[in-house]
């Protein structure tokens, strides 16, 4: 006699990125070599910034996904592992950009760049590292990449502008918002999923498949990211839990529980997100609000649906243990939330 | 009887920049057209931002070498216009960060874009313009193209980053100022004038020409602006003379006097530069100390002799108009200052 395995047990996600890190990692060293070489620079300040956050423990998500999709769109040369580090580059540049932009104080549980080197180093470095990505990609050699690379970082930037304008109004739209995490966030996703097939010279079809599973795991990851800043679905208290509140970022949480709300709470949001006046009790009357409307559980239940809209976009490829992983990664971006 | 004319009265420059704006006026409106059309965004801030920047009328220098040397290396495609207006958005995004790292308040005697839109918005809109930059080089078609221009990118990152160093110290050498110039402005003037002959298919020799052509009249252009900020040899004041004094900027003039005097005058020299406070007696006094060992002079003496390079990098090409009009160009730049 079998063991008899409910089928909803079967057919349970792993909600794990290991899976992802295990099929890469032999590629990933690669990347990861690359990455501390093209940091070196003559002028000192350069690599130690540079360092500083390469070695402040990301996840390296971005790049595993480009190595993932080469191999899965049937790519056997080298060059994924330069776009893979291009890719990481675009994204530390970002960062580092960011910061300024924010003002922030901690970036991974460390001091920022711009608090050690100064707003100035961070600016300059980001430039630097926007610069090596290019450098890197051009020597990967294919134009399609290029393009699409290049069309990200632009997009990448809109969604930041958008960004500070949105971040000043309670009135944003929750499709205001997506326009805004689309660019700041899923535009390099789907760009990093996306110049796999290209250097496997795959059909269009499968370059879309990945494309927009990029950018619809992109918006779940970001979606996820806004609840966990208020504690996810179980509203836990972990670390960064209310950063957003704190700094008046407006996102779909907050957009959610104003739209909801009675006039009155509209006047608390407005008052507490728009002026500077974030105290801690503050916050805890926004989390009330916040779980009376359900906002946050269905932030996370947005996430779920561009999570699906990702598994969906990669439906029609061939099974295999990459695309497995890949689908493993969408589920636990989900999960970290839910 | 003919006229006689003076050897020396035969040989003068036309000091003009004038021979070069002719030539290329019909393809730098097709430039200035596809600079409007590539700043549009959805995101209402970017094209304020850049228009702003764009509009404030700076001479278009770099992208008028790139159509020059283009047309010069026999090239009669229509790819040298989009490679011109990237060159120009790679100096434009320059120019916004260089902004925010500087903390100016004026550029081209308008208010920086980061007093009107904030340091934020000058940081994005910077990178959206590299974003587009780049966008337009892929469009341009030429690997070799975007591997110049790339690379100048970080080379121009890295020369900044130097100057953020080198700014606070008085024992800056010759060496260093020249390493920081040839990154913060000869290696983009040098990349603007390789990729003409690049899109031309042109042998080694000719891009060699071109390239150091930029580079030396970058070198020569940076160092008469740094001496015009002391007035130029005839120690004029013109506007924005002493801003580099003032904001404690160590340039070559400074150098030159500090390394050249006595124990005292170098006291002088680090209390003024290093310190905060640069009060208008002590900028005449520094002028006083300037004059005392032809700095200013001397720079621009520095300056002639990279413009001799320049000229002399030209040279073996064969003569035409625009070649007339390159070597005007250098003239133009040095005579700003002597």
């Amino acid at each position: 006699m079998g063991v008899v395995v409910p089928m909803e047990e079967r057919r349970a996600p792993q909600a794990s990125v290991r899976p992802l890190v295990e099929l890469t990692a032999a590629d990933m060293r690669r990347v990861n070599q690359l990455i501390l070489s093209k940091t070196g620079s003559d002028v000192e300040m350069i690599p130690e910034v540079a360092k500083h956050l390469i070695d402040s423990g990301g996840k390296r998500l971005r790049p595993m996904l480009t190595l993932a999709s080469a191999v899965m769109a049937g790519y056997s040369g080298d060059e994924h592992v330069t776009l893979a580090a291009s890719v990481e580059f675009m994204h530390t540049a970002t960062l580092l950009h960011d910061d300024v932009v924010d003002e922030s104080d901690m970036r991974r549980g460390k001091q920022a760049a711009r608090m050690v080197w100064g707003n100035q180093a961070s600016v300059l470095v980001g430039d630097f590292l926007l610069g090596q990505a290019f450098r890197m990609m051009v020597d990967a050699g294919s134009m399609e990449a290029l393009d699409v690379l290049s069309t990200a970082s632009t997009v990448i930037a809109e969604g930041e502008v958008m960004q500070l304008s949105a971040a000043q109004s309670m009135e944003t739209t929750e499709d205001d918002y997506m326009a805004v995490i689309r660019g700041k966030t899923a535009a390099l996703f789907s760009a990093a999923c996306e110049v796999g097939p290209i250097l496997a010279q795959a059909d269009k079809p499968t370059r879309d498949a990945f494309r927009y599973y990029g950018l619809n795991l992109g918006l779940a990851f970001q979606l996820v990211d806004d609840a966990l800043d208020y504690g996810g679905s179980k509203a836990e208290l972990g670390k960064n839990v209310g950063d957003d509140f704190h700094e008046g970022k407006i996102t779909l949480p907050v957009l959610l529980a104003y739209r909801r709300g009675s006039e009155e709470e509209r006047g608390f949001w407005r008052s507490a997100m728009e002026a500077d006046a974030s105290q801690n009790d503050a916050f805890d009357q926004a989390m009330h609000y916040l779980a009376a409307h359900d906002a946050i559980s269905d932030t996370v239940a947005r996430a779920q649906h561009y999570g699906e809209r990702a598994r969906d976009a990669l439906a029609p490829q061939p099974e295999s243990d990459v695309k497995q992983a890949l689908l493993d990664v969408v589920d636990f971006c989900v999960a970290r939330a839910s």
